[in-house]
């Protein structure tokens, strides 16, 4: 069992300069979680980009799907900014019949002492070896389809769409 | 989605005192995993016992046992001691036809700065949420089936039976 | 010993919110520090105001060296922004001859992981019951006249004035 | 301005192993917080012993006061156990008249997430450049002359003895 890792930018990799800069997306962190949790899993990190999700055109987006298209893994894990985690969802469905793909992210970066960071590519990891080929998001403790998760930002959370 | 968690005790639990005092098994630490990681989910936690998972007995398998088999949620996780977290889960087996049972833990104190505590538990419940019915370990950032894992002492983490 | 603590916000008291959010000013952390320290000393804290301290004014300082020149205890602690903790360090010198002044603060938030904050602020309060009266600046491990402390940006640390 | 730091084990050095293991006394982790720090200042560390301080016998403390004795730095801080830290600095007393030595160690090992160990580390060099010669203990954000400080086990706290 190989997993492919893609990784785009986001809270989970955001860092902090000082008082005059501002806090940026740094390199990312989810190599440092799973060395952090012993994780004895086989994988390789590409990085696509380093954005704020907000910040992604559909020229990312469709340059994301194109990745995940030539991806030989069926297995596929895909770190994200949470603003626009679901639209980048909903642009992967249908891009392969046979391929696990489970998008997370944070909404306090890895620096962070809380951060949910590592509770969610755990999360993540978990759902990738146990469902059905499919688009996923793994945020707040839950396993959204694609077309079911927004984020609730007053809340903080990922919720189902009713 | 209602997921019951049932606690005996373990490393991930673990709690130091000083000098003069052992490092003891003290109350679990999942619910503060769970707040910190502002998980959206519905949980209800039992408290089964608080054993270093080498001290747990054959009496103390069949309790945790009957527990799950008593238990109405079809999602169940279990947080455990590593050193015979195969043995309870090999235990668990056939307790129940529709139940996805998952059991979990830490090779570090989720006290420590570097556990994979929070992230154990994200794993498993990313394969509580995505599993058929059976009995899973999320140990080291995998899902074993019960009769396939093996902790690893040496090199701290789980592995596959060949 | 009754030590008087004032916070003028800056780095230590960063927060994060998300990705459409900046980095801003929270609540001071100094209280949490000494928890977290079981910091067996009796004190105050006096929110003087929230500031990055690139932007604080002279009439900010001036406030500042009014509260601390009205302050009854001898022993002031002042948590600050480090890019003109410098200037406020100089703009107290003289407010009294026999009271400890000492300003902290850190180059990372006390909400990561790696923050300087708590080392920062025991540091302070080493030099706080060790020293003269006078004004002094304990960061980077060491204790500056306040004449004598400059920030450089470059290498995130301060230094002695050559 | 150079300071000699000599290590001793005790809690601040804990280490954690397994449900089949003990918390032992680890490496030295005072280098660790001094770089996290970023501390600006020059040293060398030594290591003495790494004991539980309930295990050091009379022959290590004369040890300790020979090293002591021998260092040409006249900054010298001494990471130790807790259970006998007072034992300790009386030990030191009068071994010169032109250093000033600074015990210090932690309630909680480095490794725990609330741990006071940098918070100590920092109260400890902030007293060492402020201080007279003599011999010191920073615990519990105070700084205590050697023969008025207890450890008062209940409390979890150093104390002045009265």
């Amino acid at each position: 069992m190989k997993i492919k890792i893609f990784t785009t930018g986001g809270t989970i990799d955001k860092v902090y300069f000082d008082d005059l800069s501002q806090y940026e997306v740094g390199k990312p962190r989810v190599r440092e979680i799973l060395e952090t949790a012993k994780a004895n899993i086989t994988y390789t990190i590409t990085e696509i980009c380093r954005k704020d999700s907000i910040h992604l055109t559909d020229e990312d987006r469709a340059q994301i799907r194109e990745k995940v298209a030539a991806e030989k893994s069926p297995l596929i894990l895909i770190t994200h900014g949470t603003d626009s985690m679901s639209l980048t969802a909903k642009a992967l469905e249908g891009v392969s019949d046979d391929k696990v793909i489970v998008l997370t992210g944070a909404m306090n970066p890895y620096l962070f002492k809380q951060s949910d960071a590592p509770f969610n590519v755990g999360c993540a990891l978990g759902a990738l070896q146990s469902s059905e080929p499919g688009v996923y998001i793994a945020m707040s403790g839950r396993i959204f389809k694609a077309s079911e998760a927004r984020k609730n930002r007053g809340k903080k959370r990922f919720e189902k769409v009713e």
